[in-house]
């Protein structure tokens, strides 16, 4: 057979038809990379990250007609092109030495069961168009809301598939499960009233008003994610009321510091509509203490909501669970299943402690998501819903507590084992160490450490700075090389003169070892000696004098 | 080989790592699914709509254990489980007799692109994670923004892949879509200026007081879809503030009344934030008149927003793109790529005629988006998000603006053939005629009609109120046989004492035929005869009396 074999592209309804009715053939260029994909997963990408050293303004010459084509292509074209222009130039966010963003390997069966999920295309919406996907959705809530707040078999029968209450709501990502836990906040700190009908019907003007009070406020971590910020825009209480409070030098939000930020804001006439612990900050990985902010939200009687996008599935490890201790405290939680649960882009899942808290933001249609329907529609954020609750769920049954829990302890402890490795290597400088699976560090040769103790303050900041621009020059260069991952951030610290630009490692990819994190710090120092980072690093010990 | 190829489920590293190298091998259940899917898509789960009789509390039971499963599972026990549990309980969205709601039919090649998608694992928030997808995205947002605006190709050439400049941005779906719209509807309407930081830094509360607003309202039709409510709620204005304007008989929002809702709420101190037109409401699919609004969103100057994520894609057929003249003026425009782009779920994507309005929700963080990149995230209202834009460019592709066109003239055409037939039929009623390819009616026997019209208005709202309950009856007895579906809502007129319960039917399955359609007249008629309304039809021809 010929690659085409899905007829001549011209436009007719035949040719159409036979797109929604006829399979691919086995030779065609898509069977080809569904046999490419399966025969090896690992490798289907390489061996480099990003696999061509082509720049993104080449790229975007690819992809810059916005002229809609006119006739239809086939489909063996358009795999081609796909092939050549977009997969040959994609980040290889699986290989084990991509290991700067929270993006990792997925374990194999996720591939077929995607197709599952498409071929079926259920819409969670409702359960007209998603039947058994409705309760499966509702179980999966339960194992992940028994996993944070641990209720007995009683709680779950009497409420799990009953449509007043709902333990939680999945939704695209953290940012939206974030979202809709302060919109819960927000709606049960305003409720309706004598006069006023709460702030979900009547809004944020007239809730302070009923309500006597000059403004609300969200209390969170400076490490918080971006996401709140988001939020408190998105939920009209403006980015600047998302009060950001200091962390100490562990990176761990100052329990003190939140509640006297809570005092103060309530003195000035603001409500504080929730407190934000986060559990794996996203830059650092560090987990605020949640017990003691817990006791906080309940002296300010105000929500208490978890980020635990990242460090949630801690919970599955008896080793390491601890470190998360007070999280069964909070009103809501953050996870994501595209994260530690290994399911691929996008799943989030907001849990509420009370079963009843999403029914602060219920809504009901004429047509779906009636009134005392089954419909998990009506208290999401988002309206039609893929079904990925099924990928959630085969993760559980696939991996089981143990499974995730073995992965969990292995990225804890391969991080603190390279942690210790840059640590005691003279030309690095471990900056934050891991609590969980993140660390911060930066190339830092002995010269430039030797001078920075020598120097005043002013001379400090100098060295600093400049070092921050070797530490972007270094990741670029290595980045552009595409053997190996790491992201950039920098972050301000309150014992340090400037903020520090660093290289950020997540250590989530089960298939990481040792050896190639080594291998990384070696093409590091590499680069440092040959990249045009060496020529910012002899200026720099130039200008340094004689200490360096 | 046994079909447990994936080694005993024992908790070790070994097994857990072989998860994320080791493909699914020939014979597993998986793979074996992955087959059935790939030899016929169509008919991998039958002729039923919904292919078993259990109901959903007999379903509930197979979910009931919110315990974390301990121990690893087989892959294959677990595809052996989803087959039987979920896939057999699953509602046949592509069914061409499943015509009842938005989701239908996917071209198959979608299937194998959600594989290597789930493959790649791309996180559009950052190039770091997506490269080539960035450019494609941004590619695919240029072509859409064309089809709604026209513009030119020195206008994108300027724009397209500029970091200060945005087309539009990707979501979840529609609601996203409408969200992001009018958030930066909202936060443009507020601007920053002389001590006042903006409602995104300041807050709704603020934002007010500065502008010296009572408050702001969002006008739309009274048959927008519910996410209006949700956004209204969600962006602190307050579901109240969203005003439901009436429709005329055609169910079109009337421009004269919205101008006059405006004036109204403009002379009590309210800022009118937006105005939305619907183009393909989602009960009925009418099309707002356009232009017509825009002239009064023109005269209010305020954002003018149409939620075209039904109806967009006429504009593919020069047939009928004339329907939603006046689209072009709109300040934004939500598509939902999941309906009649036939892209799986869930993919919506919102337009901007001004490349820089999405400015108005910019947002950054230290470690990715940092400003002046190129990184989508900074833009859109999620965080990490997967690359659906893949499945629209190969949509657009594969269909071309021809094939895609085909489609919606098809379904359009069949919507009136059937119209006609109701119309023409004794027995049936047709409610609202279809403008696009939506339409209602209902099971009305000639005594009932006789009898109504003989009736005085007393008598009228008894038959009416009557036929409601069974209409919902027959509704739930032809969901129930699984053979074929509609769906139902209720619609109040201003010419009826009641509102009328009415079947939905939706025909963008270029699978479903008059044939089909005919056969499940005949269904209803055969229900009407033998199923508990027949019951409910004796009852109220003997209360109505001898007209009947």
């Amino acid at each position: 057979m010929s690659p085409r074999t899905e007829r001549p592209a011209t436009a007719s309804l035949e040719h159409l038809l036979r797109l929604f009715t006829v399979p691919e053939t086995a030779d065609s260029t898509l069977a080809r990379i569904e046999q490419a994909l399966s025969a090896n997963l690992a490798g289907f990408l390489g061996d480099h990250v990003v696999a061509s050293a082509r720049s993104l303004a080449d790229i975007e010459a690819d992809f810059a007609d916005t002229r809609l084509p006119e006739a239809p292509t086939f489909v063996s074209d358009q795999a081609e092109f796909l092939l050549d222009k977009v997969v040959a130039e994609s980040v290889h966010t699986a290989a084990p030495g991509f290991v700067g963003h929270m993006t990792t390997a997925l374990p194999y069966f996720m591939l077929p069961l995607t197709k599952l999920l498409t071929g079926l295309n259920q819409n969670l919406v409702k359960t007209e168009t998603s039947k058994a996907f409705t309760p499966l959705e509702r179980q999966v809530l339960g194992m992940l809301h028994r996993l944070v707040y641990g209720r007995d078999d009683a709680f779950y029968a009497a409420r799990l598939h009953d449509p007043g209450h709902a333990l939680g709501a999945f939704g695209s990502g953290g940012t939206v499960a974030n979202l809709t836990a302060l919109w819960v906040a927000r709606n049960r700190a305003f409720p309706a009233g004598d006069g006023f009908a709460g702030i979900a019907r009547a809004g944020f003007a007239a809730a302070l008003r009923h309500h006597d009070c000059a403004g609300a406020v969200i209390l969170a971590s400076a490490r918080g994610h971006y996401s709140l910020a988001k939020a408190a825009d998105l939920l009209g209480l403006g980015r600047d009321q998302l009060v950001a409070v200091a962390s100490d030098r562990d990176d761990r939000v100052r329990p003190d510091a939140v509640a006297a930020a809570g005092r103060a804001w309530q003195a000035r006439g603001y409500r504080v509509l929730a407190i934000v612990g986060v559990a794996g900050t996203t830059e650092t990985g560090r987990v605020d203490p949640l017990a003691a902010l817990a006791e906080v939200a309940a002296d300010h009687a105000t929500h208490f909501h978890v980020d635990a996008a990242w460090g949630g599935p801690t919970l599955f490890s008896p080793r390491y669970r601890n470190l998360l201790a007070g999280i069964e405290r909070a009103d809501s939680v953050t996870l994501d299943a595209h994260k530690q649960l290994y399911v691929p882009l996008g799943c989030g899942i907001a849990l509420f402690r009370d079963p009843q808290a999403l029914n602060a933001v219920e809504h009901h249609a004429a047509y779906v998501i009636r009134a005392g329907s089954r419909d998990l529609g009506s208290r999401t954020l988002e309206g039609s819903r893929p079904g990925l609750a099924l990928l959630v769920h085969s993760g559980l049954r696939v991996f089981g507590r143990q499974g995730y829990a073995l992965l969990i302890e292995r990225g804890i402890e391969l991080a603190r084992d390279f942690a210790a490795r840059i640590a005691a290597a003279p030309d690095f400088e471990l900056i934050t160490a891991p609590e969980l699976n993140i660390l911060t560090y930066r190339y830092a040769p002995a010269w430039w450490q030797a001078a920075w103790r020598a120097a005043d303050p002013a001379g400090r900041a100098r060295l600093d700075a400049g070092l921050n621009e070797v530490t972007v020059t270094l990741q670029r260069c290595q980045r552009a090389r595409g053997l190996s991952f790491v992201s950039r951030t920098t972050l301000a610290f309150d014992d340090r003169p400037e903020p520090v630009t660093v290289f950020r490692v997540v250590l989530a990819n089960p298939l990481t070892t040792p050896a190639i994190l080594d291998a990384m710090l070696d093409e590091q120092r590499a680069l440092a000696a040959a990249s045009p980072a060496a020529e910012q690093l002899a200026a720099l010990r130039a200008q340094a004098g004689p200490a360096a």
